[in-house]
């Protein structure tokens, strides 16, 4: 199970300085957490994943259900055990994957490209490649074919063999462009999983409920509500939140006012460079995004200069490391002339040093802003 | 420049036990030189590279030539500073890749499958893809189909840029299945590239001659005596032996005979794990091989018990380590069950797991070989 202690809420915003307990050890929030989808930071070991400043990882819950299954990484004695990570864990509920799967492959939207659509989804209409019923959702694995269900009863039932320390109620993510009417089912439909996913899970974990609504500020308010008065030990928030990114800090703040102070809140699935700053005034506490292991596995490098495109020929001849100021083992051995050259020769390598560096960089200016609410800064 | 220094002569058979002095540290022989084509060892970084025991890396001077040149290479400050690898490093002279792009592709043979062809290359014959002068060979790049042209005093010059410790004169790698007269003309084009390039070498650098002569026991001895008698600082055996091992043992005692004690001796691309203590026995020094870093690419594991296929399904549910006697830090955390996972599922780090693990197996066999030698025992 986990504890939550708030060391300091700051006068200036909502942001807070925490500490997150765990049986595998202690979080100092605000933090990222990185994703490690298949049990394992894209390019790093488990090492390495620590020595980059990660204090917590976030598995996948639908791909380790597809492969390897639940059943292998609860022989391996648990998560934990098979990476050999032995620090604190969660599990997302394989919602999301869902909505990737459904309308999202409809669409051709994702996190990422969540704009692009402008399709409204009317009440009562289905993605093509899978079936929502109010048991749970019908799908077909993208590895192999096989028809496949998870419900609320089932993505417990996988997350307790996967064993991580926090695991998610399961929910519905629905399509960035739901009607109201579409939105309102879901929400409700959400609700009543979670109750479910509450009944169901172990007591060995902590369980994170979700807070869902999409762009509709009173939809978002009500379900904080519901979510708010239920036994969850924290509470997440999941979903779009509109068009921009000062309506996800409109959306957040609404939502902020309705969640219990004492529990521990993350964000699902987001954390551009640029939103994290006020994602941590917002009073998030923990939030998962794999803006830097992405980008860094397409030659992306984030600095204190701006985001580098480390496969153009012109740093070829640069001898600078990726950042002058970083302190990361990257930036200490290795210069932009190297990076560039393994990228361009497919270098595996390569993407190993990206992402370290990325890591480090995003966990260094959340480190930073971890200051900041303790002098008062922020 | 290098210094090598004999501690012991092994009584029972050519086996020594020496140290190699060059600018960038010593090396203990006998020693295993991994394979670092493109200024890397696949998958690790130089740390890592250093970590699995390794000594002294090879890069590869064709491939550094097409890409990135040795240009970029020369403005980082040569190969040590581009690929923060502070140790010893050598070069080898391209004449083996001109080889694979010749008769190689012609035949669709290489080091792996040389026995696959049985082809006789008589006198005269050109490949389809370049042209073998007495100057040198033309040829088309792999990567953009420009024409290239590397002789002796190119590949000098090549080398001399890169700016390894050890250089290689420049032969020819004639197929495996030349003729006698295709032979005994190529043995003395390389002998003559062999004067040209100690003619136009650097001597902040080593230069290794090489011995060809390929199965045929007159060439490789005239081939042997020839070199022996130049002002190399090194010598280096190349080519093909022949069909079997024991043909390469013979081959190899053959040569060392007419080589000079007191300088150090390279077999080049050879290192089977099964070949590594006639190797040895037969008073080779040191010999670089893709061998376990190439195999770890493909998912096997070298281990005590055999090498396992971490492909294999049944692994998934493997709580041992990849070798139970291995000290590797991948052994120590790491267990079958989860790198078979990462294998399935497509994760790079698990190449990177077992090339290290590989690597070391290597490298402490080879380390147990060297003290079998102290203790008389090889």
């Amino acid at each position: 199970m986990i504890d939550f202690h708030i060391l300091k809420q700051s006068s200036r915003s909502r942001a807070r300085l925490g500490i997150l307990k765990t049986s595998h050890g202690e979080v100092e929030t605000p933090c990222l957490v990185p994703v490690a989808t298949q049990a394992v930071v894209k390019t790093l070991t488990s090492e390495e994943a620590v020595e980059t400043g990660s204090q917590m990882l976030i598995a996948n819950t639908y791909h380790l259900h597809l492969y390897p299954g639940e059943a292998i990484v609860k022989r391996a004695g648990g998560i934990h055990e098979f990476m050999h990570w032995r620090r604190p864990l969660m599990t997302d509920s394989g919602g999301f994957q869902v909505f990737s799967l459904g309308f999202g492959k409809d669409l051709a939207v994702n996190k990422i490209t969540h704009t692009k659509s402008k399709t409204q989804i009317e009440q009562g209409r289905q993605p093509k490649l899978l079936s929502i019923t109010d048991d749970g959702v019908e799908f077909r694995s993208h590895r192999d074919g096989r028809k496949l269900f998870i419900g609320p009863k089932e993505s417990i039932r996988i997350q307790t063999a996967i064993g991580a320390d926090i695991a998610f109620a399961f929910d519905e993510c629905p399509p960035p462009h739901a009607s109201r009417a579409y939105m309102t089912q879901s929400v409700s439909r959400t609700h009543r999983w979670e109750i479910v996913s509450l009944k169901y899970h172990s007591h060995k974990q902590a369980l994170y409920g979700i807070v869902q609504g999409g762009r509709y500020k009173e939809l978002r308010m009500q379900s904080a509500q519901f979510i708010a008065r239920l036994p969850f030990d924290g509470f997440s928030i999941g979903g779009e939140f509109g068009d921009n990114k000062s309506a996800m800090t409109r959306m957040l703040n609404v939502v902020m006012r309705e969640l219990p102070d004492e529990k521990p809140r993350h964000l699902l699935g987001v954390g551009h460079l640029e939103d994290i700053e006020s994602i941590i005034k917002s009073g998030i506490d923990t939030f998962d995004c794999t803006v830097p292991t992405h980008y860094a596995r397409h030659g992306v490098a984030f600095t204190s200069h701006g985001r580098l495109d480390m496969y153009k020929q012109k740093f070829l001849t640069d001898k600078n490391p990726l950042d002058t100021t970083c302190a990361c083992i990257v930036c200490q051995s290795y210069r932009r002339n190297y990076i560039t050259h393994l990228l361009r020769a497919r270098e595996i390598t390569a993407l190993k040093l990206l992402t370290f560096h990325n890591l480090h960089f995003f966990h260094s200016l959340i480190s930073s802003l971890r200051n900041k609410i303790k002098e008062g800064k922020l």
